[in-house]
């Protein structure tokens, strides 16, 4: 299968599981039906549920079915959703439009998208926490502990807080790498991990997986920064140009284009070098490396 | 033990077990210290910590020694000190006073105020998720999922959003008793189920805590409605009249003050009920009851 039919075969996999949790009560009276609204609008909006992706492919390696593999998906994606979310809120990076849409405190309110941020982050617990998710609870345990520490004050919600301080202060690429590790780095390592612990994987297959994943996450995060200073709102869908606006340093900013450039390009090698203990079964994450690298929205 | 010497003592184990949670990092160049900052001061300001106080009294009727329900009790607090942060937010209660101090967002920023929330939402759950927290991932797995559920979009997240599209509209009994078993019911039933979790209750035993819980829950919340009416802000540590001010329908609107304490005598009297299967062992619980129907903050 071509790489974009794969990545677009698991998109829609993850899109309609998420589809069928968030939709499960929506007749039943108990339930807010604006809170639950403003989480499908979150979370079915369109997106390339790359981090679903990453999950899926990394337990592929293992032999573990797409079925056993995409609640666990879903769970990432949706505290990738809550990410957005709260990023876009007025106090924070103040965006109107995101994946073509107006962002959900736009489309609804600052309290309802406030609340199903909250909300959506809760739910990867929750779809984490049942049984169907994987048989095993120790397995359970393990993927609720890795995703919390990947999303809280050490990982994601950390990153964002330094990311909101460092904005009009000069970075040197060692502040500017540490920022990124959290912010974005930290839930792509996990999607990976998140793979690998499904699979069973051993240590040593574990810590290679984690190398080409903190890899790719650097490489996101360059190639995003490209997207910024190059792309037009209509074709990545949010605003651009936004990091140069607010003064903001990035790696672009720092190496220049074709320094970013030549950066992306030697991560994108760094990241197949990880990938060599898995021989021919690890061609979709290769690819995934080469996607990231080239990506265009 | 005098139950305000319990109640006391618990609180302060809990405090410190907090404290080491939140501390621990405090020296790493790679943590956002203002988030941590923000987290200690939502986390460590005071508060009764009465959820943490039911959660081990639940659990010590299954012999469950307190330092072993001491996580799982902080990580309700956690989830309970996130929920403070994120509706005292200008877009939700604008409150600028909690427990005699200014909100978070005052004494921070918006920003900080939102992920302060969010980190610790989701450090609840790295705390359910770690083998300290319990030796059995079957049991750190169910507490995760019965947590979410409490807190999410059918749980707390929902009752608040519930509650926020209420203001100005009338209510009758049923809507209004809804909003409470989500917005603050739910996480009081989960405090209690949490400790018979912990103490592998049977689920006769399960279900008899669950009566006292949703008892007891809903006593807190016409307490509360009784204390905006009546109490003063010093009194109290928050602002005071604020539903009659934005014209909300509560118990008391609804059956007048004395009506309202009528309400509350029979619920503390349906908690006592419930508490008969563990006989002499429940005293803590049913003090407890007692607590709620006659507290003054």
């Amino acid at each position: 299968m071509l790489f974009v039919d794969r990545l677009e075969a698991h998109r829609r996999a993850v899109e309609e599981r998420l589809r069928d949790f968030l939709g499960e009560t929506g007749g039943s009276p108990s339930t807010a039906a604006r809170l639950a609204e403003a989480m499908r609008y979150a979370a079915l909006g369109g997106g390339k549920r790359f981090r679903p992706f990453l999950v899926i492919e990394a337990a592929a390696l293992f032999n573990v079915p797409l079925t056993e593999a995409l609640d666990t998906a879903a769970a990432v994606e949706c505290v990738h959703c809550y990410s957005l979310v709260h990023d876009d809120l007025p106090a924070m990076d103040d965006d109107d439009l995101r994946r073509g849409r107006p962002t959900v405190h736009k489309a609804f309110d600052e309290a309802t998208a406030i609340l199903a941020g909250d909300a959506l982050l809760t739910f990867a617990f929750e779809i984490l926490g049942r049984p169907m998710t994987h048989a095993d609870p120790a397995i359970r345990a393990e993927l609720v502990l890795g995703l919390a520490r990947a999303s809280g004050w050490q990982g994601m919600a950390g990153g964002q807080m330094l990311d909101l301080e460092a904005e009009g202060v000069p970075q040197d690429s060692i502040g500017i790498g540490r920022i990124q590790a959290l912010k974005t780095g930290a839930l792509i390592e996990f999607s990976v991990d998140a793979g690998a612990l499904l699979g069973g994987a051993s240590a040593a297959e574990r810590q290679s997986l984690r190398d080409y994943a903190r890899a790719i996450g650097l490489a996101f995060q360059i190639a995003d920064d490209l997207l910024d200073a190059e792309a037009t709102p209509e074709e990545v869908g949010k605003a651009t140009g936004k990091d140069a606006g607010a003064g903001k340093a990035t790696f672009v900013s720092l190496f220049g284009m074709s320094g970013a450039r030549e950066k992306l390009r030697s991560l994108g090698a760094d990241a197949i070098t990880a990938l060599k203990p898995f021989g021919i079964q690890a061609t979709a994450l290769e690819q995934a490396a080469h996607f990231v690298s080239n990506r265009r929205n």
